[in-house]
């Protein structure tokens, strides 16, 4: 079977594996307070610019996200979102478990804009409603587009006009900064705080928070106890991100699911097949006869992402640090290239 | 001014407060488990045909919902609404302050169909979604349109096919009997729960929480307490509920709103001022020039809806139980007619 | 039965019912918004010289205790409060509902000391804790004990010293303030938020809820909208506080109530009967032989406290606004006075 | 410098790590769906002799706890515990921000009886209260001391006739069946629920969750999605079980903690050195003289638990799987041994 499921179903990349094997039998300090995850946490206030950040880590995107928004929010105050967003569809209510709602825009692109945010404040917000607090996105989006450094300024020059936090969730935030050609830095200056995801990017698992507003730093470790965040062994997040950020093999590994979602998606064009997005990063939705989603189903690991009518269906490849460019050919094969 | 803001301007109706004076110095036993509570309890039971159900009396509107609600599901299990229902926009993230998701459906005339229920239902539901479990109404909408017993009943089967419970938002539900000709068995035989709204029909506050399915019944004293919603002096409820259901009239003030408003939406007509939506129950909404909308505010009390466009507004006018058909006249007069 | 149940077995005084019915048809705007509640929130603002305090009106004492300190707290601070104090055993949870664990101290007099929240304190707090952070009094006790100015005062220093809001639960205030010498101001200068309760000293129903320290204040009405708290004809509680506390009849009441507990306190302990805490205001908590106890109740209402050992029972008597002196006497002569 | 901070220091067995190595770069199926999980339960499953049982993986003591508690009560259902219990005092208040009330019991050498249980369920429960539901113990518990067989059935007992849950909390449960002979089966046997611990005893992380009573079986996995506790890569669970329960190395690691723990006891009792509690498991609670505390900090990590009055500190020795008998007889010798 060619695996174009997901960004997860392998472990970690060589280098991460190797680093927490040599480091197996160390003995450490719990709970992220060793010397490995205080050497990650500063890589990373390095690579964005932010001296003074507070970087947190935590071990999967749901728990990051209903984390962080938990921490940052008062009770009645709520976040907007796009309606495809991962909070919004894919985290089974974890923030409205916390008590906050979540506003969802609608967005054809799975792109939160300043006409969509600025709707949603302008929508009645008095006593009676929640009150839009934290705006949300992600990049890359759930259906693979980015956010340029334009874009992610925009944003941020909304927000403050708004009073919005600005959160974006970077579960695949390699992906996106290798798409949208933004940088570390980019996130530091736009965002109250946002995510560096590992778990799709070549750890085992592993998600950095960085907090860039001090006003949201407060605190945040007994909530990650609280929610139970805190991994024991929390040098495992240090010592995985410490090897991941090393001399650009984050960016690198990113690059390659990019480049083999590119040739996907220039094959799957030259087929005539249409895209139910544009393949920006390293997710490509083919819209495909179902009778041909039934035959691929028979080499193929891939995730259904909608019916569109009568006939069609929309599938979802997703490519990853590790997906072979021969299995990028012969997925276009199967499908008669 | 003349007065149509809402229908909860004015205190009890004189029937109600005359119990309630007299038996203020009456000592009873708190919390409702007094003889006027019973009472109260037992009329409510017999009207709607239901000898077993569970019948609580509540304060207000948000309240009886959050705790209903809160008290039903289970922690990932989410309400479907209409996108304008009072619990999407009205009552500040209630729902989701206590953990669950709130599904917004969209409803041109604020009513939940089956189709719509279906859709929600059909949109993929897994272990890493919320589960729809409680289809949320209010009868009147928040566009004063009402349901139908056919309605109703196609609801209820609905709701069977697709393992929800059925709850009925009744805070105007008089009005909502009186304009679709629904009796309290209707609800009794189509709800899993439903309210039978005082405040907003003659009482100083108080709603009664019927719980019909007795699964949904266990521990519910419980939850009312743990959320601050048990009237010390519960017997105050007891005693206006029993007043107001006496000899029919809580639907003869409810006849008595719903015939003012009738009133005031033929005059508008007459005047050739469209509708928002079709004036079934208490509320009318029509659609005025800016100007006249400002005009208006000098003499009258309304609410404003929305913004229509450039140059045109929404606005709601309420009727109550204590409308006086001479202010319906005058208010037409203040209108052009 | 003479009546010695407790504090809100009643209606309204008369003073009060009489404002409710003066102004029962008046046409006001609805959720505190109208004059009523404005007078009456200034006139509790120039009582506790407090000329900048959000005061806001809620319906109960569960409801303003899980409102107040659910708005005030952040989820992972908690409350420390004497462990039979009310937010511990007689709310059902509400406080840990919204998230927040109630630290119990052992009080045999129920009463918060100094040296009480200092061990709390001193216990380890750090990451893996909760944090304490909201001292919570009830002023009168759970056993009817009062605080004096001075122990109010001791109390704001060692909270100011640990970090550590001061919450004065005021269900019984003006009985405290009648038995322990202390003024609206009192609480004024020693809490961050405080209540001043109406159920049980001549209203239908009502708290007034107190916030002095102003970065408490920000977002309240959100929070008690949320949580149900918010009245829809709110100006109910308006008219009654207004009512009330005109002319000194809020401490009138309550020294009347304190005055026939003493006189009770008196003869029981003329007969030789043990009580279980000194009768410092309303509440007395005589201890009888279990026959004696079984005989009373066929004469008497009360609540059982608790059972002592074997043979004997602790038994609650609670005198009110309206408690008679001759049910006094009639009471211990059916002890034996 | 030795080390007894705690048994989660070190990485994984080096036959986990070997597990996790050697598949690494398998594509699987994510969220714990996937074939390691599937026979990793089974295999817990079969230990247990529990055909039917719930088997889940989550990440961490905390988050396994919280999620299985929250997923189990309803809004008004609490927790009895002991008071130094780790959901008491070592969790931030997980449980809660999930909503429900822990009550605390005091139990001087840390275990839960029959006895303190029912003390608790004859408290006042009623609807004013927390309703106690689930009786928490965790085994080992916070002091080292274990439950027998005997004592596990008593509890089950006692449990049944009290309408509680069993749920046992075996972060430690390894070497509690080391110490106290029991087997998986007795916990299947006694317990609602009950976790197995691999963070404590060879792997990197992981607890299993063995839900025993098929009406906590539903939704459980929505439950986890939502608390954020479902591993993206949720294999690597499955493949550390699947290691660790081969061939008994499980227990062996457990007994190898054990006798370290044993011998180093049976040293400090010869140098006539008090102990807090009996040193049945894993840990050892040493009382010394301050001074000898502080000399002892230059050489050897260790936690302090305790002040125990003006001049003696109690700390804490922990060993683990990987203790090296050179490093209790260098412990010992330093000790004056």
């Amino acid at each position: 079977m060619l695996y174009f499921r997901n960004d997860y179903g392998a472990g970690a990349h060589p280098a991460v594996l190797e680093a927490l094997c040599r480091t197996n039998m160390e003995l450490t300090a719990g709970y992220g307070t060793d010397a490995y995850c205080s050497r990650a946490a500063e890589t990373i206030r390095d690579l964005c610019g932010l001296p003074e950040a507070a970087v947190h880590f935590l071990m999967g995107g749901t728990q990051v996200n209903k984390t962080a928004i938990g921490a940052f929010l008062r009770p009645f105050e709520a976040v907007v979102a796009v309606a495809g967003g991962h909070i919004c569809v894919h985290e089974a209510g974890a923030v409205e478990q916390d008590g906050h709602k979540v506003i969802h825009l609608p967005a054809p692109d799975g792109k939160l804009t300043p006409e969509l945010l600025r709707a949603a404040a302008e929508g009645p917000v008095n006593e009676h409603t929640v009150v839009p607090r934290l705006a949300y996105i992600s990049n890359t989006t759930e259906l693979g587009t980015v956010y340029t450094r334009q874009e992610l300024a925009a944003l941020r020059r909304c927000c403050d006009e708004l009073g919005l936090y600005l959160y974006c969730d970077g579960a695949r935030l390699g992906s996106a900064m290798d798409a949208g050609g933004t940088s570390f830095a980019d996130y530091g200056e736009c965002c109250d705080a946002f995510t560096i995801g590992g778990t799709k990017n070549g750890l085992l698992f592993g998600e950095a928070l960085v907090i860039v507003n001090p006003a949201l730093r407060p605190g945040f470790r007994n909530c990650m106890k609280q929610q139970g965040a805190m991994l024991a062994k929390g040098r495992l997040l240090g010592v995985q991100f410490e090897a991941i950020l090393k001399d650009g093999l984050y960016l690198e590994l990113a690059a390659h699911a990019n480049n083999q979602a590119k040739r996907l998606a220039e094959g799957l064009r030259a087929l005539g097949i249409q895209l139910l997005a544009p393949a920006e990063s390293n997710q490509v939705f083919p819209i495909l006869p179902d009778g041909a989603v039934e035959e691929l189903g028979k080499n193929v690991e891939f995730e259904v992402e909608r019916k569109m009518d009568a006939g069609r269906t929309c599938i979802r490849f997703v490519t990853a640090w590790h997906t072979a460019p021969e299995d990028v050919d012969a997925l276009l094969n199967l499908l008669g290239g």
